[in-house]
């Protein structure tokens, strides 16, 4: 059973997972590129080889089973999940540690059906799908009330972390808030305690007003460099309006504000950066704290520059060598 | 000028530092390694290649001029700082942004003058060495009232961040306290308001009772594996007896001990994990709290096992597949 531990200094838990691969993970031995001609288990046709699909889209035109293959896209559970999804939390103390289970869901969000087909080379309609997919997945976990954070990422390419190279995000449920989340929430509540306002929809204003750092707006969504960006071409999407939660957001448009500035900015980037590996990751408010003033959703999208990484990981200090001012020059010319 | 921004949101602070390249960095462009036959600006005879040396360290029977090639270890300023030596850290807000000058020295510590050799082919006098210069360039930098921290770390191998392959460490002389630093001053001092005893005293004392975790001990320090590691052989050494500052470490036996330790667990990664690279930093008190009863200063050693990476660096959520007990026995079991 993994088990979720905490650090007895800092305020943070950890996964520690060792059932996701058999021995310890060894330099040379993590994630491959799969061989050429390996079957990919996301493919269509091969839905045997995931465990069964817990939500799918399929064309209304078309009649078929759950697990058959005419969907367009489709969500499992992980076979190599980080997280086991039965049992009890067991929480406890072991002298000055503590730890938990480690329960909650891992599922997979499989995007396309076309095996080569990455989220740039998708249209507007079907960034809609992937909204409503997390959207759907994420209430119906909601009900569990183990759990206290849905957490929605995407890793795009092995450098990124990527095991399987057809294209997909992932799901984790967990029973605490993952540490930036919380000190995310923290920073604003303070802010928000002294201003009676909210720290986001202030960034939108005087970024509004400034113009430089502003890559992309529709009508309800805006991308920005963010001021103090941790890494070049860091790129956060925002909704211009106060909303604390993806789940509630404009859903009389279906997502399709937000379809258009995700799937924008993604081939900005693609075209800027020669396709880079990146993270995204959906900032929304924890489960129990829907209607909060202070807090204010948004997607942070990363570009693995690596070899840029430095020691940023262990030290939590970061180096960016990219102004956002450039960046967002550069993305802005970007004609996608 | 580089500049220091602060995130809105959370308590951290960012360097942007856009004058170490000559533009925004791009993925295929970023650090490759050095052609075979490019002359190595650290090497002896290239003293002229480096900015004049603020420290060196010349065997006692020779008598060489400062820049001349007699020298086991040799500190420069760095070529290409992150920060800029000279000026006024000028604070000031721009909205509701808080933003400074990059001020602060960057300086190399060249660890040998053997251009292949590195930190596990080095024998314990030149690690004592090393952390004498560590110790030395810190207290001439502690003279100057705008710096806050001293950070010392190392990369080794590209992967790891490091842009030359001559074995090297940096230092860096911040105006702010690097938000892991101030986490774990801040988690640290909860710990002994609550206790009246340095967490990190706690720690080893139990670890000393379990002995599932300790990787290697000596008179003076001890090696573990954390109980919430957040990376796969992920290793901490710790002196045994409390002290805030590595400054005034056991400096009776000129760091033979740190230097036996640190030497010790770098050769079983190297033999486990296969020369992986690596990243450490010193986590010392900064220089306003010297004589800290709840800061326990240590080095904490991350091999960069890569692909594992996903997307912990966005989100300060870290999945670890390699529990700390399993790295344990076998950094335990390594022959060195």
């Amino acid at each position: 059973m993994p088990e979720l531990r905490k650090d007895p200094i800092i305020d943070r838990w950890v996964i520690i997972s060792s059932e996701r691969g058999q021995r310890p993970v060894f330099l040379a031995e993590a994630a491959e590129a799969p061989k050429p001609g390996a079957i990919c288990p996301l493919c269509p046709g091969n839905e045997a080889m995931t465990p069964p699909e817990v939500f799918a889209i399929r064309p209304a035109s078309v009649s078929s089973p759950p697990n058959s293959p005419n969907w367009v896209l489709r969500v499992v559970p992980n076979k190599f999940p980080a997280l086991r999804i039965e049992g009890d939390l067991n929480k406890h103390g072991v002298g000055l540690y503590d730890k938990m289970n480690g329960v909650g869901p891992h599922e997979v969000i499989v995007e396309t059906p076309i095996h080569s087909q990455t989220l740039t080379g998708m249209d507007v309609p079907s960034f809609q799908n992937l909204f409503l997919a997390y959207r759907e997945r994420t209430l119906d976990l909601l009900r569990d009330k183990r759990f206290k954070f849905i957490m929605i990422f995407k890793n795009q390419g092995s450098m990124a972390g990527a095991s399987l190279a057809h294209s997909h995000s992932q799901l984790i449920a967990l029973p605490i808030i993952p540490k930036r989340l919380s000190e995310e929430i923290n920073g604003s509540l303070n802010y928000y305690r002294y201003r009676d306002r909210c720290v986001f929809c202030d960034i939108i204003a005087q970024e509004s007003e400034e113009k430089e750092r502003i890559i992309y707006e529709n009508e309800h969504f805006i991308a920005i460099s963010p001021f103090a960006s941790r890494f070049p071409f860091e790129t956060w999407i925002l909704p211009k309006v106060h909303e604390e939660s993806f789940l509630y957001s404009k859903a009389h448009d279906n997502y399709f504000a937000i379809a258009d500035a995700l799937s924008v900015i993604l081939k900005k980037q693609e075209k800027v950066l020669n396709s880079p590996p990146y993270n995204y990751m959906i900032h929304t408010t924890p489960i129990e704290m829907i209607d909060s003033p202070y807090y204010h959703w948004h997607i942070e999208i990363i570009p693995r520059l690596t070899k840029m990484a430095g020691f940023e990981w262990g030290t939590g200090f970061y180096i960016n060598p990219t102004p956002p001012e450039e960046a967002t020059i550069y993305l802005q010319e970007a004609d996608v």
